[in-house]
């Protein structure tokens, strides 16, 4: 059975739209891991209290589907809850409506606990997911990956860490990825299309300094629709990587 | 007589924090935008009704004075208030003050109404101004001005203009600058040292696939602060000057 439902009400900025006028994917990821923050904070199992016990929330995987990007003046209900764990992973699903009611964007997401000491996963103990009345299951979700970027069609940025990219822990910021994402893709594709769904699964921490490739390739589907696959490469080892289904707009 | 006061409280959220655990000042300045935004909807000249003039307002300079930046999980209050208008500018001060009542952040702020038809500034009517209670004094303000980049001793960063760099007004938004501006002194800079005031003049827009150089030089002070003097030239135009006045941490 899935858990506890947490919703709050959010005001889109005008500063946390993008020049197609709508949120940004990466905004809007991070004010929905905020709004599960709060609910882990009221029900007791806030990140001060995992990081007493030396532990971390990662999150390992992002599967986003978008009806629509809400633009800036509306009002939005952000719901949250997890759906299931097992010894090494949680599921956690968000979902953001408008003022209708439609849903917007539903995503489903993949967490682990990090232990920061050891630095590695940790085993979920019951006392720290029993709060959100959430159910065991030994199945574990197979959330698809990626599609592969093509090496050999893939195109090249680079892209240099910046001072704005690293947040409290001292590494880019998983939003991050996605702005580096978006912006090899470019204006005019982004501005010609309309993102459908994104799939990203992160794989290994970036620090500051660290120069970072960025490779994407495009294909185009029997649909008409287009998937742009992504990485980060930072010296080699693999960061990030991502799909995302357009659709071109105008037809 | 200075105008109306506006204000609103503010939870201070993670992913509006930087490495230094604190908010970042471009997102401050985000948020103190979006109130002043708040107060002219609720008095009836928000951005909207300005556009059917054919009119928006621009930011000439910000003048910011901190005293300490809140970190994540503090409730913040941000005061807005119009100061005096003349025909060509207006002038409005915000403020941000912690929980126990303390001033955090004083910024003041230069206006100027666009027509952008005619790509120029426009004459400030009356019925713009008057919702705010805010009287017209055709004394200007004589805000300071940024100091000045050592040209000679100065270290240049390019960057190039990203996707979500541009807002929907199709330019960089101002809030970037800043970012460049932090980027180009580095991190360690900034983990060194305490911000205490930054002065930022705007003087020309940047568009989407410029490549901009950010160039700083630091001075020290007979008090042992530091002034770091920033400007960002986009073929060699002038875009925009800052300066900034640090203080070392742990002496």
């Amino acid at each position: 059975m899935s858990g506890l439902i947490y919703q709050k009400e959010h005001r889109v900025k005008y500063y946390e739209c993008d020049a197609t006028k709508q949120i940004s994917i990466p905004m809007l990821l991070n004010i929905m891991l905020y709004v599960s923050g709060e609910q882990s904070y009221k029900l007791g199992v806030g990140d001060a209290i995992l990081l007493e016990k030396g532990l971390s929330w990662i999150i390992l995987q992002n599967d986003i589907h978008i009806q629509r990007l809400p633009e800036a003046g509306e009002t939005i209900t952000i719901t949250t809850q997890a759906l299931s764990y097992n010894k090494l992973f949680t599921y956690r699903e968000f979902k953001a409506f408008d003022e209708t009611g439609e849903l917007c964007v539903q995503v489903h997401c993949t967490f682990a606990l990090m232990d920061f000491a050891a630095r590695k996963m940790a085993r979920i103990a019951e006392d720290v997911v029993a709060p959100y009345q959430v159910e065991a299951s030994k199945k574990l979700i197979r959330t698809p990956k990626p599609e592969k970027v093509d090496l050999e069609k893939a195109a090249t940025i680079d892209y240099r860490v910046r001072y704005l990219d690293i947040d409290a822990n001292q590494h880019v910021n998983n939003s991050k990825y996605l702005d580096w994402f978006l912006d090899s893709l470019g204006l005019d594709f982004i501005k010609t299309h309309r993102i459908k769904s994104l799939n990203v699964k992160y794989e290994k921490e970036v620090a500051y300094g660290n120069m970072v490739q960025s490779k994407v390739s495009l294909s185009t589907q029997e649909d008409g629709s287009i998937i742009s696959a992504h990485q980060i490469v930072n010296h080699d080892v693999l960061s990030c990587e991502a799909s995302m289904v357009w659709e071109p707009l105008n037809e």
